[in-house]
């Protein structure tokens, strides 16, 4: 670990790759030989557009997109995508199907009820606290969509495998998973996800979309809520947040050239989370709250025997130099988010850390 | 002039004090002591809550607010207010005034247009190319506030006073003039600045806005777009744009600590606008297109004899390291943007060059 620098297990903002911030640093007061810093550039500059069209192909590249997909910048994070999705989508009297799989499935519900669009919630896990995925979920033919999470933050789970829709497409909230994993983009109508988890800093929210969805958008939908304007001007409509989308390029470059792609990154990331869920279920003093078919494998959420002990893990962690460790405030308890960016030696660190709270407090 | 640095007149995003950016560039690995870089860590720390917090409280020291005012960081920039102003003040019949002094009020006026909202556009400039700000306005005694673009960066010019209202509230578009100088908030219901001019970098907007407004929000308004759910939350009811505000801190300090306040910087302002008027009005190679009673302090809008000597201006002054002074694609002609950051020796050097190209080409 570099100097000053400690092991940051945020559930996000949360951490970047070091290589990344080291070059955003060296070049900070003059981009590309601009003579200005990147945040000083004009959004309108070739050396933007450079930025801009690397991060979208670098995306296509990475998940492989087809020609019909969108890659899009915009702002507000997620919760700013569920207001946009039914406003943008469900027009008169057509409907869409929510799974409710936590506290930001339950929003995008929100959202779309206060518009008072029609939807179903389908499916929910609120029975058991929101510690499992639903399977076998009847979807209404006539939706529009299908609204999914594919990992939920706050509670530890996520999405194993896609559900089957019967051809209805799928929109997907992939804030804490995406660039994970590879991942089969067809079924996809949209994904989502706010960049500060596992592509970038707060401030830029990474939008796909399919072209045919573009169709749907009513006429009375203002231009910076729709879909269409930031997909007709390659996401430059008005000016876009340069540092966060020049952040973002710089993240899916390590992605590609130093990780190695999606394949390797998932690799990875089954490993740091396999090591961490093992190490618990060896024992019975650290407890992971989430189903065993239904775990995350990038918020990995825990129970220790008591919030007592709970509150000492959280603050001498943190005195060593492991950070973040906190649940989040709505369900107690603690949290691991094994992003991207957190390495293998930060898990290995933190599962020493563990072994030696429980024989001091077991 | 700093080794490899040039002298920027962008119009937005724009110069940002090199103070700042060196500050940024210092602590980017390790953000006050917390082991981890102001891009990753958490909107819930301490860290950051001392960030906002700091820039609210020198938002208000510096333009003079009182306690019915909330200052909030939103995203979208001010195209997205264009949209939420009559999204959130406009419910049922209730109507608004608007005056049209170009491309930015008229985007503003056509956003509450798509969303069927009850307007009256009550003046406007477009008759002589929006070369001037109206005087005399007749106002709707019942609108619920009056829409103004206080300094319209496009077309150059600038409300020198603001217009009486008759107590009606004044909803003001300030991105390119906020914080150049002090004002009378007391007329306003909300104003608001994308901060890549004179505030910050590009990726957040201020929102200034008074309480009473906020009772006006109808409950059909999704919880991001409407103002009440920022001032609830002191801007963070979800992940703001942290780095983007954290600048916008760095920008405000430098204002109240190395300028020394608003008085101060206006005094600035105007000499360097000064200058370059006086300059040009002196000659007639030169032209400013601004009717001299409404020219802009900020952004300096001028014609030379020819458009193949535009280009010729434009391109020689950014080899000799003044950039940025085209000007907008819709109008043509140059631009030298003369923000907060933009140095009198910047102004100065801009000066010299014009006359060598002057006497190079007259």
């Amino acid at each position: 670990m570099k100097a000053n620098r400690i092991y940051n297990f945020n559930p996000g903002p949360a951490a970047l790759p070091l290589a990344v911030l080291e070059e955003i640093q060296e070049n900070f007061l003059d981009f590309s030989g601009s003579g200005m810093s990147v945040t000083e550039i004009s959004h309108r500059s070739k050396h933007f557009d450079d930025v801009i069209n690397d991060a979208v192909a670098r995306t296509k590249r990475l998940l492989g997109l087809d020609d019909r997909f969108h890659v899009l910048f915009l702002q507000g994070g997620a919760s700013m995508q569920f207001a946009m999705i039914p406003m943008n989508f469900l027009a008169g009297k057509s409907s869409a199907d929510y799974v409710d799989t936590g506290t930001w499935s339950s929003k995008a519900v929100k959202e779309a009820e206060i518009q008072g669009k029609a939807i179903n919630v389908v499916a929910s896990s609120a029975d058991r606290n929101y510690s499992y995925i639903p399977h076998n979920i009847k979807f209404n033919e006539d939706a529009v969509f299908v609204h999914i999470t594919s990992n939920n933050t706050i509670k530890g789970t996520g999405w194993a495998e896609l559900p089957d829709t019967k051809g209805v497409p799928i929109i997907c909230d992939m804030s804490s998973d995406i660039m994970s994993k590879p991942m089969d983009t067809q079924k996809f109508g949209l994904f989502y996800a706010g960049a500060q988890k596992n592509v970038g800093p707060a401030g830029v929210c990474l939008v796909v979309i399919r072209q045919d969805m573009l169709d749907l958008v009513p006429d009375s939908v203002p231009t910076m809520l729709r879909y269409d304007t930031y997909a007709a001007k390659n996401s430059l409509y008005n000016t876009p947040p340069c540092f966060a989308i020049y952040t973002v390029d710089l993240v899916l470059k390590w992605l590609e050239e130093t990780v190695g792609g999606l394949d390797k990154m998932a690799a990875l990331n089954q490993k740091k989370a396999a090591l961490l869920y093992e190490f618990m279920d060896a024992g019975d003093f650290y407890r992971a709250t989430a189903e065993p078919d239904s775990r995350s494998l990038m918020n990995i959420t825990f129970r220790l025997p008591d919030e007592g002990l709970e509150q000492q893990f959280v603050q001498l962690a943190q005195q060593q130099g492991l950070a973040g460790l906190k649940g989040h405030r709505s369900v107690g308890g603690c949290r691991a988010s094994l992003y991207n960016a957190v390495a293998l030696e930060a898990v290995e660190s933190l599962i020493d850390f563990m072994k030696t709270f429980e024989t001091d407090n077991g």
